[in-house]
């Protein structure tokens, strides 16, 4: 996982900057013989896409995805793939203010300080934009999934924006795509609107905590001990752009419970072991137990506000920096669709790593049979 | 960062179970010429080291620590570095019990299923033993960080034990050291100590949450934006046994405020920029600000108890285990130090990879002349 | 280096097949605040490019690079540099031919049998085309040398072509951009001419060896010891498509020599050590002694050719295989300025890792004082 | 491939100096399940072991390995393997003259220029002492080949020794382990035994040439186009002390020969694809194709001699060196059972990577059938 690569052996380097001519992910190791279509990545890239509804920002990228390589009359050959999306709709004029000057809680400050130069143009490297190659890889670890572990299911969802929080009793996962929030639960949508239409309007943003679940993951992914399955994905949802927590399980809340309480006590099912909670999220010892894979990620507000905040120029001279620019009055409503990628590539990843040491019949086995 | 090794450039790798002949951490990419000896790394494993109070277990180890590589008279080489603590106290007997069963919350049931064989003599390799090898690497780092950026002060200290929470009004460093808790408040050590007491007595744990925050660590570490510091943070404290929720800065809190009250704002300082609030925990787009540096970190309650819990043998037929080997009643508090550790390997880890890309001399400067 | 990267800091990776839309390089890990511009990397490529002369094959493709990312202003910004080439003269008819047959000496049946799948369309990603990705990235990692580490030099040529071999004592390096060879000879040119119209004339083609050296590299680069200068520079030479050997200073050779042949004596010089002789081809223990670096590889005879050789299909019926497309008599010529490339990106990396594990300053000094 | 660690999935890191208390191999990735025992990996370091004929060092280690960690009741648990073997015969009184001088062919100068500091006792890390170690990881790859890929035969032997060649009529790998030399002919042992008596007599010493060969590894190892496995092999070889050229196939003689000369023709044999010759050494584009992989490696003489060589001391005053030690007239003799273990750790490796991402089943096949 070294700068702009992330995973072992699917690995994902991304590229680009938001205002160069494209982006991309350049993913190499994928299996051969995977049938893949740019239309079937696009899908991903289009939930993850700006300009959906008044709550995201009004950029009107189409995001369209091509493969340079890597496939070949429909299906991937085993050599890298190249996902490029290029950037169309640019304007770079609404971002000159910030040239000599950091925007509070933005990377422009770090990336200054860190290289001396930035490519200040919608932030450059450090924009939200970066994550649409994520969600292109994503895409692709999905169709990989679909033929390696055709039962595994990755869903995302959102739980909380500011003091906006899901009821639990009423989680729907088939609501989830028929609303703008990535929402559970449709008897939500109206107040969540409301209090987002609230905080736009008071020119300010709001954060969000995001779940991401896998059903059905095979026992056994992760390897102890630093390439464990829940460190890889604590890494890979902290490595999104202004996320500032990760959980697995109970997450932080473990700090809190006894050890009866937190012991997810074992029976046996029928066809393996079947758990009788989820406290551990479905990792034990950094490796899958079989039960619900589940990861939660605070987003931070969007940096950019429209209200004024103090700041400092590249000169240190003092100023006050707004945001005119299209911005997300909460970035956290798109990262539900990169959480799910992120995912998608850290299981598949570990799939590999998993069949590369242990061979595709599983490990151990429980007794069940006579 | 792959299997047992983290890091890019100071890599660590550690191996070893609980209960064979000895543990260890080799460390490669260490600089050459900084003076270490045992003793130094030795402090630190007497902090994490067992049997240190009646609230960490009781095991008896003497967790000496031996320099087999990589050291010449008195400094490091540039080669290798090998630390070996050889396990002496090993009564595997008391573990016996368990070779066919699985306790609840144990990697014992994933080990199982991912290898299909497993070292069951006191958790083998899934075991807390594993962090003293990291402990060991993160003297050495901190050797290190005495000479690179000798002005880095990295602590880290309890903040809840279950229901027990310190008041940040007292926090004090110096009392950190002067009780078994690593608590920076003298006077809430006896509710403390009269809580575990509790604990134990119920046969039962309780998790705990920890602070580590380093000072005075230079702006421009990381590397976006999969060598995000916060990620390799995030993936570094995910690693260590048991943890369950990592947080950088107001971590999972983000998700509930609004831009205006996130925003860090940005002052001129008289030697550079002076943040008026830190709510990013001195990392923006994944670089470090110059700002204290905040991670905190939960772990859950002990999954080895005395009192009994329902599970299964390898052959699935049901059973009831409870632990009668010795166990901590807390294990978060041996993570203190680990936590630290892991901070110390990380910041050094980055230090090289600036080093190495930037060089020695800070990338950007903010104006301060005439 | 895994798969399609290599390099440890100074990360390429190079994606692409032969006739998709595009081949290019992903470049990570680039120094920030280099002046870098196409027209500098083009002239590299331009070196590289078929259609050149008569005695590389005639496909005229302009082969232009595009640097999509992490360059503003002229400048490196320290994130990925995306170097793309499209590719604009596929002709892809005069391949289908091959798509059921498998050329000997070529990678068409291994592709076959280890992926099920190939891209035959001109070689796909087996083709010597993926090497303008290469030349790319070297052109970059000239630009970061001309910074860091002005004085170095990095010259090859060719000094091997069938039967015919170079004359030492007439080495010029002025004269190896003056003729169609990369020849540093200008009188050998019209015999090596006459010996190459002869070869491709008997529809048949020829080996080459290719010697590449790095005047006034610094010492201390390379780092025992699987991260050796010369094992780096060896599995980068052998990485370059048809190469079958790599030799470092007496190469093979040195296997006929006693110890006192074999021994570089050293001297005191004016400002440091200096060597009577470079038997070692400038390193030692797999580190620069500060002499020049003598890398050479031997690249075989093309595989297409058009004189018919037996082979079989994917069906396993018996066939017979010439090729008609536009195919170098030797491939090896364009594998001078590949040679030169990978010697580039080399030995950058090994000076951004000196520099990350101990520093700007030269680790020892040999003593000149009073 | 970083510094002190070589493979992708089965990596292995080695450490320690030749005088320090012990060296050793830290494997991460082997496989579960794999039956290994201490006196299986023994066997292999005896035929390294220096002090076993006239004409390697005398110096008498027992060289004895200890499996320190991964392996439980006799099979490996798919943890770290710690393989340590400790120094017991160090004498480091022979090394003390070399302290404050450079011996000529040496890493010593190297080493001193790159960190400032060396452990000169017997060459520390340079030391090929450091070779036992790879020999160890190697014989636990070889113990996972058995179970992997059982037909796959691993074997070296000499080929040269300054003028002395091997008659390629008379080789019989039955002879190779009957002599001193590793040679595959029995009737040239006493002229080779004779030349190397007047080389040790005139205080010399002399290169080597070995080659080692791979019969019946599977088809489809190697990953173009970074991660070839002539890529892999090149940089395994000559990552070995001493080693200056490394060849497969044909190697460097390929540049001489036309493409018809070197075309390994393909027929269809019993029971897959069967070559007709095998100038490609098994390997094309970078991929293994069912053959026998052929490598070949030149060792220089060894440095340390006994007639006064010319050098310096750190502090830049003139000296003869010569030395006194206990050392191999011919080094290249041991290199032998470490080319065998290099080409089981790379196989291994591959191995597993081709399982990671291909799966357990070939990924294509040629038809047989009607």
């Amino acid at each position: 996982m070294s700068l702009n690569t992330f995973g072992h052996l699917y690995r994902v380097t991304t590229w680009g900057e938001s205002h160069g001519p494209a982006i991309g992910a350049s993913v190499d190791g994928c299996p051969p013989g995977i049938e893949v279509e740019e239309a079937y990545i696009q899908r991903f890239l289009d939930k993850r896409r700006p300009g959906q509804s008044r709550h995201t920002t009004q950029r009107d990228e189409p995001d369209r995805v091509r493969i340079l390589s890597g496939v070949f009359n429909g299906r991937t050959t085993g050599t890298p793939v190249q996902l490029m999306i290029e950037n169309t709709d640019q304007r770079s004029r609404d971002y000159s203010g910030i040239a000599n000057s950091f925007r509070p809680g933005h990377a422009d400050i770090t990336y200054h300080l860190k290289y001396g130069i930035r490519d200040y143009r919608g932030g450059g490297r450090s924009s939200a934009r970066e994550t649409a190659s994520r969600v292109a890889a994503g895409g692709l670890a999905r169709a990989v999934l679909k033929v390696l572990a055709p039962e595994i299911e990755i869903r995302g969802y959102m739980i909380r924006i500011g003091e906006m929080v899901i009821d639990r009793s009423r989680v729907d996962w088939n609501e989830i795509d028929r609303n703008d929030f990535f929402l559970p639960d449709a008897q939500a949508v109206p107040a969540w609107s409301d209090y987002l239409r609230k905080i736009r309007k008071n020119r300010d943003s709001v954060g969000a905590e995001i779940e991401v679940v896998c059903k059905s993951a095979p026992a056994g992914l992760g390897a102890p001990v630093y390439g464990k399955l829940d460190a890889g994905l604590a890494a890979a949802m902290m490595s999104i752009n202004a996320v500032k927590g990760v959980e697995i399980g109970d997450g932080m809340a473990a700090a809190r419970l006894t050890g009866t309480q937190n012991a997810d006590e074992i029976a046996m099912g029928e066809d393996g072991p079947a758990f009788l909670s989820n406290h551990a999220g479905g990792i034990l010892g950094g490796i899958s137990s079989g039960q619900d894979i589940v990861v939660r990620f605070a987003v931070k507000p969007t940096s950019s506000i429209m209200t004024p905040t103090r700041s400092i120029k590249t000169d240190g001279t003092p100023t006050r920096v707004s945001t005119r620019g299209r911005h997300d009055p909460c970035v956290g409503i798109r990262a539900v669709p990169i959480g799910e990628a992120m995912m998608a590539c850290v299981l598949l990843d570990h799939l590999l790593l998993h069949r590369a040491q242990v061979g595709e019949n599983p490990g151990g086995s429980i007794g069940l049979g006579p």
